[in-house]
């Protein structure tokens, strides 16, 4: 049940803003938020299990003091001479193979991506673009093209193909028995062959080389070694959105193509890149990035500008001096251990996975058939809300818990977030089995 | 000459950021702003007659204030539910049309016509677009289709038309002497015509309503009812891009488009919006934004985030509560009768023009013929940099003078600019007549 108040701002925001989604069967009225927790405005404290965007934790002092400073000091855009961009782009190109050494700021991954797009239609001199037929890039119109999960009014652009996302708890399994990379490789190059046919050629091969929104399926380093072999070979360009993976999230490895061990041509950043002021970018190789400013002359007036590049450097620094991704490693590992364990008891807890602090577990009606319990996903998230854990779900069928907090998440965090989960599983099980007519007790 | 700081940074920004223009030839590398006022790494003070972004001023307190108090606060994405968004889209659309009620808020003026884009679309069921031969609408794959003086590699997409830009200082003019519409409404109608022959349908008619990149020619109120008739007769929309006219910058009006007298049916808005913090928005009635929300299933991370609402609702009642459009009209008519003055003296100042605080006048090479003076204009802004006073260049010849300076802009700052206006044209034309071999005492 909603309050008189929140009901009124419902009422305003769909007059002012048109219908739009909230999370929650009782959307959250949101005022302060501080490192994991975020406070609505009754004063309630929730633990937050979900927003990538505060990356290095709500409010981080240390961001909001850069944004601070600079933005008192000078706001312009990038035709001036600054240093902010210029150390914040030397610091970021150093997190990557010595290849990709130049960048672009932008002030959204959809903007990254759109140039993503153009830098490989300079380099290539094709229009053919290869994505996964679960991901989501981002929103501009070239961008949108890309998802098939918001398939665009008109249908798709002639120049696009789709490939079946990776599903590593249903898909076959080779001697070594890891997920079989055979059908996705085959899939690529009967992409490019048809995107040839058809005369516009091979320009990108598209990927979150995490694939976080086909719910970050197991994926061993080397999976992707015939998909991008064939796509060199066919004069394409890879492009990884490091969006969601990227900044260390992944525990082990600073970028997701870094596990995956790929080297792509282009890598694109948005969200957690300025813990929530308006960033992204394109890192690239100094030659791509030479061809895409020749043909296309791109400025873009808040890009890089003096605080953007502040929020970010700052950012950075955080990850990297508060030991953030180590954090992430030993607390992910925590947290599926935890899982696992709480798995032993609720039986619809399938396939627990995820690296560092993007992870989850599939929820299942049977385990023996995999069945996705896709609706019980959406009350176990209404439900850990009402509780105050703030998580969500993804996936090919919308039925992995998704768990991707601020990154300083601690054990002691894990340990409340199991613990809710387990009473909020007892109780949405017991519930549906009532409805289903089963007795709870028997 | 630059200094060799200067050219260790520029060959340090090449090297990260690849071949980007500086306005310059000496870039400046700037480091403070205040009101209408920047200073660069040596300590040198300019007036800033040509920055838009920070319109209330270079780091105007309450804008900063706004920013550091809900940065410090809470920034998250609109999924939850913020009273920010909502007093701001209020305030917002108070200034407009009662039709236009609703709005989304973006982080750039390209994601907000890349939408304005896809609303004509959802609503028309067309795709064909139809801009001006020397706009620019921003950065997008999609916007970028618009623009023919950066025209994309590739060709423009075949359902995109352009018309001539008008041109008053050299186009025809009707009896009662002022530019003639009937050239250019014909090429809107036979644009239309063309796409509904090739089978794209008209879809939108964007334009800025005070031809900004085009060099703001003199278009009196009601010079587009023959264009905007065309358009609705063929089920079309129009889209008002206020990225450069919109809050209050020319004086008589909130926006371009209430001069110029139309209604448009989606406004889209940008740079100046909240200071130079990343905002962007579209402005639409509700049924428009409900078929594109239904259609797109559009979603922005950092659009309408509590920080930007805030930067933006503190810098729209700076333009209100400070009587910044009142100003930019009073000084903005100081300015032009300046300029006029000074070209009695300065053969080369030709048809001042422009209104509120973005105007200027065109460089001829010789008044009778009208020829542009593209050379003489670059070396003018450069003098001008050279002692102290940024201005640039802009429109269909690139020779117009672009004075649209941050709104404080004083009698005072004009009576400056207008000094050093007359001792660089002085110095530019004796240096011009020297290297064409003319005495310049004879």
């Amino acid at each position: 049940m909603n309050t008189a108040a929140t009901d009124a701002l419902l009422k305003r925001r769909q007059r002012l803003l048109g219908p739009m989604s909230t999370f929650y069967d009782e959307p959250l009225h949101l005022i302060r938020g501080e490192g994991v927790h975020i406070w609505d405005a009754d004063g309630r404290e929730y633990l937050d299990c979900y927003n990538n965007v505060p990356h290095v934790g709500h409010c981080h002092p240390r961001v909001v003091e850069a944004i601070c400073s600079q933005a008192s000091m000078l706001n312009t855009h990038t035709r001036y001479l600054h240093e902010n961009i210029l150390d914040y782009v030397d610091r970021l190109t150093a997190t990557f193979d010595a290849s990709l050494s130049s960048a672009i700021m932008t002030c959204t991954g959809s903007e990254a991506n759109d140039i993503a797009l153009r830098i490989a239609q300079s380099v290539t001199g094709k229009t053919g673009v290869i994505a996964t037929d679960h991901t989501y890039h981002g929103n501009t119109m070239a961008v949108a093209q890309l998802s098939c999960t918001n398939p665009p009014p008109g249908g798709h652009w002639p120049n696009i193909r789709h490939v079946p996302a990776p599903d590593s708890y249903r898909g076959l399994r080779n001697e070594a028995g890891e997920l079989d990379s055979t059908a996705f490789t085959a899939s690529v190059e009967q992409a490019i062959y048809s995107l040839e046919e058809e005369g516009y050629g091979l320009s990108a091969f598209i990927i979150c080389p995490y694939f976080a929104n086909e719910g970050f399926p197991d994926v061993p380093p080397g999976w992707l070694d015939g998909a991008v072999a064939a796509v060199r070979r066919a004069g394409g360009v890879i492009i990884a959105d490091e969006v969601q993976p990227g900044f260390g999230r992944t525990g082990t490895h600073f970028w997701g193509h870094q596990y995956a061990d790929i080297i792509p041509d282009i890598v694109t950043l948005g969200k957690p890149m300025a813990n929530g002021h308006p960033v992204g970018g394109v890192v690239t190789q100094p030659s791509y990035l030479e061809a895409f400013r020749r043909d296309f002359r791109y400025f873009n007036t808040f890009g890089g500008n003096p605080v953007s590049a502040a929020a970010a450097l700052a950012t950075l620094a955080v990850v990297q001096e508060e030991g953030l991704m180590d954090n992430a490693q030993t607390v992910g590992e925590y947290a599926r251990e935890g899982l696992l364990a709480l798995a032993e008891r609720h039986e619809c807890i399938a396939d627990v996975r995820g690296r560092g602090l993007m992870f989850g577990a599939e929820l299942v009606v049977s385990r023996e058939c995999k069945t996705p319990a896709t609706a019980l996903a959406k009350r176990v998230a209404n439900g850990m809300r009402q509780r105050g854990i703030i998580l969500n779900f993804l996936g090919i069928h919308y039925n992995t818990l998704k768990i991707r907090p601020p990154m300083p998440f601690s054990q002691a965090n894990v340990d409340l977030m199991l613990e809710v989960l387990d009473v909020t599983l007892t109780d949405v099980m017991v519930h549906t089995d009532i409805e289903a007519g089963k007795n709870p007790g028997s």
